[in-house]
């Protein structure tokens, strides 16, 4: 080791030892003759001094370092004078009187600093990422990563669960989101691909008798990246045999629990048990069905109130079987403001805000005063509960635009009304979402969460006669307006699978082609069985406090898929594709093919 | 839950309760007008009996049963019938009477038994791995992958290593064996690669500061498979920063120990501290720089023996540089034994086999019995040490081919003489390997281990002068004649490294193109560093008492690079393939590439 200690260790304890320490200049001081350098590692700073009188060689050779060089001192252990104890250094009552000095290796003028928390341009970090770890925000982000997984595999290997990796080279499904493909050599024109999630195999592995499977698993989304997504992450997955939905819920709910309470034990958690509701629930009352629930400003049907309203453009909507929904905020808001929001609710597809200021002594301002009667308004004040002051926030439309629109707005006011506490976990379970959606575009019904889901049993005669209205045997697990992961209990049954299958178009040949296997192990013994899958990337997020995922990746990808550090994805030599029984489409001289067998 | 206990749970304290269990069919018999039933899961077997007396409707419900059937039953724990304890069966002092029972699933008859440890074809077992993995043998192997998994990140959480994920989709790597290309949508005509180890991102962490990092990582290989190799792979990958070689090999030596003692207490370890062997000294004495040295057999130079032979075929050997080298056995062989051998030395190359065997009164025969004068054969009888019964093979030729004939000779013989103990590790350290190694080829060097490994310092001076003389800072882990990982002190200096690259044939820009990431994050401030990885797969085989890692892999591919359960891989529609700027060579028209805007 070229190290005695690391430089987070010498306590008062160690005061007249002789040490040795190895790390990273973080700040060089020069102070009345003398040299202090704090020196850094992963575990702390201490603070080491150059004496010219005591070391002279040592101080000579120091006399060139500067930040991020990498030494290797010795020396011995003693007090800090009175009075330069630094308390908020954990090795701060100590300094090293340094006796000897080795340059393990300078450092370049690093392209932005590591010692201090300043704002870095996202490219350069990603370009020298390497550096980006060093500091403080990262390196912790990383170590509460490495600790919430440990917490997880603990729990788990402690409740009878067997980890089990599962393949990365698998088939390709035609199902849902795009699927990364990977050439195979040996079988050209053959493609594995990268999976999205394990779930069939999860599934065959309680077919195989496991009963209790987990992996923390690598998947794979080709997808346009966003902040919440990248093309690879990772899932916190599990399945469990013989197993009903409180079960798989019950356990999840304290794996949450433990592990807030053991790694963030900071973070206070607003409700226990979690509240349920329900997707109906969570679509009238938050326009989401991941409400964020640390707020309320919860939306009203103002129906009620416009029964018999002249106003045309709300009489229009309701006839036609939309909504018309509002979000009442505290207090008023100027007309720059309004328009911010209104813009932002035209952005995503609404015709217009309408908005009411309820004033004092019955008056009222905004956008349809004079629209409404003043029975109306004084309706809508009393079915959302505004207040003289308060401000009532009105869209119409179909019912998922206006979801879509009030959810977003009574986020965006939360945010400007300084709503949301800091430091606080609102966990909930959404529970009873719709086995299948109506696909407008294609004519035919998607499942919600994937096609394994199982039917409601309740809801098992309404499969052929009205699909929309099968609840899922699913559940998320929702905190603070994400979406952390979900799960539902499967399909055992060969049958109902083939029904599923069917409703969602799928011929009998697509089915067999693409999911015999899973059918095939139906008919052997296949037990009744669950699981769920969370995305711990998201979950590392919410703990650290930050917003976006990235943040919690040791290697990210930038916005456009690229690795901005070693420069993938990459050309490469056209051999290695041809080999593979490919050509490129843009670059590759049409006759090329007919050496494709010479040159493969 | 659809049970209250487990199959493997009740034991005499039970008895009185009334329990629900739900499992698996494994035996039926009908006795005496009962029923008994083997319920099977993955935590055990408990006897069930179905009584018409007793519960009329569960023995008729449980008339059909029969292999594989998942049922639940609920009833009455009780003792078994005084001399019907069966002591092989951890529940086998009760047996569950039955009151109901329900069939959760039907299951047909399986294409083999389940219940039963019977041979079954690799491809049957690959295609319904489902149940194969019910079976006993991969049920303990599954658990006990599990169990090493579990262990070895205990041990390293607890010695302070982080645990990071490293991305999957990489960039593409030119150097050494094959990589899996992963087309980029969002960049036609690019690719990411499929990390054939996470080699240099571990590295890039520790210029980060991470100082002691570990992941059991996913890896990636495009060769040929084999019986000990699989396209994917699991690696148990570290890295440290500020140590030196015998710290990172009294860490993991520490690893396998408390490893075995803990999951396999059963296996014997031949050797504490595992012993060390150069690479030279290994070729020398085994022919192989992982040798099996639970048994002897070594090799012995019979040049000495032979300095002034008349016998051409040696003498002329001798003259040109090669080796005669020869492996004695403790017993003679017939006719038939020999031209065994003989075949094996000649497919891997040899021009033949001569042997000889030591008869009693000084006299011998042999292929070699008349060429050889007697003073030369007493030479090599005393050489060798062998006695009168006992046989000499000899092998003549070039260094490497002595070394893998007779490398393989000694395995063969051990297995012939039955000399390899059973349940007993043989672990050792190789070490001292060459950095370099002369590819004929392609007339150039190449990297035994690969090329960020360092060189060792007092053999610096020779890295232009010979580069074939410099001793690389590397060390294998071998066990039992596998090797079970390598690792070494890295490069962290810039100019040592491109003067690495260099030697290697690799231009500047094609340093630059490839590595200059790293040469580029050497320039920050890197610490020293090294690390091992070694092959789970393997590690958790030899554990297991397996000789083939696909009996250690959940869903393993065939020889043929196929998944048998799921039929990966397989054809895609073309349209995915366009997408990615790519067309099919053998079944893509040419003039395909002119839609390929409009497709894509």
């Amino acid at each position: 080791m070229l190290r005695s200690h690391t430089c987070g260790q010498l306590r008062a304890a160690h005061i007249g030892q002789t040490v040795r320490l190895s790390g990273w200049v973080n700040r060089v001081r020069n102070h009345g003759g003398l040299a202090f350098v704090d020196l850094r590692d992963r575990y702390g700073l201490t603070q080491v001094v150059l004496d010219p009188q005591a070391a002279p060689a040592a101080f000579a050779g120091g006399s060139d370092l500067a930040a991020e060089w990498v030494v290797a001192v010795e020396g011995l252990v003693r007090a800090r004078p009175e009075g330069q104890t630094n308390v908020d250094m954990a090795t701060g009552e100590v300094e090293v009187l340094v006796q000897s000095l080795t340059v393990l290796n300078p450092s370049q003028v690093p392209p932005f600093e590591v010692a201090r928390e300043i704002n870095v341009d996202d490219s350069q970090r990603l370009r020298y990422r390497y550096l980006d770890l060093r500091r403080t925000r990262m390196r912790r982000n990383l170590l509460l990563r490495h600790q919430i997984t440990a917490f997880v595999r603990a729990f788990l290997n402690d409740e009878d669960f067997v980890e089990v990796e599962t393949p990365i080279l698998m088939k390709a499904t035609p199902e849902g989101a795009r699927d990364f493909l990977v050439p195979s050599r040996v079988h050209p024109g053959k493609f594995y691909a990268l999976p999205q999630s394990p779930q069939q195999l999860k599934q065959l592995l309680m077919v195989a008798g496991l009963d209790r499977y987990y992996q923390i698993a690598r998947c794979f989304r080709d997808e346009d990246l966003r902040a919440d997504r990248e093309l690879e992450f990772t899932q916190v997955d599990m399945e469990l045999s013989f197993v009903e939905a409180p079960d798989i819920m019950a356990l999840n709910e304290r794996l949450f629990l433990d592990l807030v309470k053991s790694v963030t034990p900071e973070l206070r958690i607003r409700q226990e048990p979690f509240p349920h509701i329900s997707f109906h629930e969570a679509m009238e009352r938050y326009g989401s069905d991941k409400p964020d629930m640390r707020f309320g400003l919860e939306l009203t049907d103002l129906a009620p109130a416009l029964a018999a309203t002249a106003f045309r453009v709300f009489a229009s909507t309701l006839a036609d079987g939309g909504r018309v929904k509002a979000v009442a905020a505290p207090q008023t808001f100027t007309r720059r403001e309004i328009d911010e929001l209104e813009a932002l609710m035209k952005e995503l597809g609404a015709a217009g805000l309408a908005w009411l200021t309820r004033e004092a002594g019955g008056e009222s301002r905004g956008s349809v005063a004079k629209a409404l009667t003043a029975e109306e308004q004084g309706a809508i004040f009393e079915l959302t509960g505004a207040q003289p002051g308060h401000t009532v926030f009105i869209v119409a439309g179909h019912a998922a635009l206006v979801a879509k629109c009030l959810g977003r707005l009574r986020q965006d006011l939360a945010r400007r009304l300084n709503l949301i506490p800091e430091g606080e976990l609102c966990f909930a379970w959404l529970v009873e979402p719709p086995l299948f959606e109506w696909n407008e575009d294609q004519g035919r019904w998607n499942s919600v969460h994937h096609p394994f889901t199982a039917p409601d049993p309740r809801d098992l005669a309404l499969l052929d006669s009205d699909p929309g209205q099968v609840r899922a045997m699913a559940y998320d697990v929702i905190c603070n307006g994400y979406e952390l992961g979900g799960g539902s209990i499967r399909i055992h049954d060969r049958a109902i699978q083939q029904r599923v299958f069917a409703l969602l178009g799928l011929s009998a040949e697509q089915t067999e082609s693409q999911f015999g296997h899973l059918l095939r192990a139906f008919d052997f013994g296949a037990p009744p069985h669950g699981g769920i899958a969370w995305g711990l990337d998201r979950t590392v997020a919410i703990l650290a406090g930050e917003s976006n995922i990235r943040e919690v990746i040791a290697f990210p990808k930038s916005l456009s898929a690229v690795d901005l550090l070693t420069g993938a994805p990459s050309s490469v030599p056209i051999e290695d594709v041809h080999i593979l029984g490919l050509r490129l489409a843009a670059s590759d001289p049409p006759d090329a093919s007919a050496a494709l067998p010479a040159t493969g």
